[in-house]
């Protein structure tokens, strides 16, 4: 069975405004951002190209990503969880946040127990951020 | 078929070595590093735990990045290329490289064409660059 590889949000706001969201509601299951790659910023750095606005957010849960490494140290190719924000063509917004558990059908990572058990929390985790983001 | 999760490598020599060594060999095969997650550092400041040296960068290729977040926004959601360096317990290293290709198998996305066409490309570069690294 091919795992869903992560839960998109539709949000009526302004690019900015649905990032400033992402990050509060993260925060409150426990993800902090390690990570952020402005790709827009990026691309016209490296390539001269243009793009539209568009984010990757590296989200850390601390007691989770420790006990996935603690566990077989192979999981750091899996983390942090990413979540993108991006810019539609209506200016509106499009956040999509990746399926732990998908991530762990690489490599066949889900038949150790521990890796699983963690992967399944982190994608309750995800999927309340974007319960959460889904209300208005 | 599963695909291999990653390419590892053990590097003799110390961290510090191995991480700037690492670096270059990607930066020959054309991956910036654009995240560096300091797992211990990380690990010490948010739950107050002792982990060995570990550190997790993101690599990115910024033609094959634009190809790809071009082709299908999704894609941000495996980007960049997770890349692991550790201390492992006689003071050497262990590489890990993530398998662009493999990642492309969650959520079936290795059936776009062109997804599969710049994974594949992402992957050879990284098997270069573990080959790069086999040689003392």
């Amino acid at each position: 069975m091919t795992e869903e590889i992560g839960f998109e949000v539709h949000i009526a706001q302004h690019y900015e405004t649905a990032l400033e969201r992402v990050i509060a509601a993260l925060k409150e299951e426990g993800f902090g951002v390690l990570t952020r790659i402005d790709v827009k910023a990026t691309l016209k750095e490296k390539l001269d190209v243009d793009f539209r606005p568009y984010i990757i957010l590296g989200a850390c849960n601390p007691p989770l990503a420790h006990r996935a490494l603690s566990q077989d140290a192979i999981a750091g190719l899996m983390l942090p969880c990413n979540v993108t924000v991006e810019e539609d063509p209506q200016g509106e917004s499009i956040v999509r946040l990746a399926n732990p558990e998908a991530m762990l059908t690489v490599g066949e990572l889900e038949s150790d127990p521990i890796l699983l058990e963690v992967a399944r929390e982190a994608r309750a985790r995800m999927e309340r951020v974007a319960e959460a983001l889904l209300t208005p």
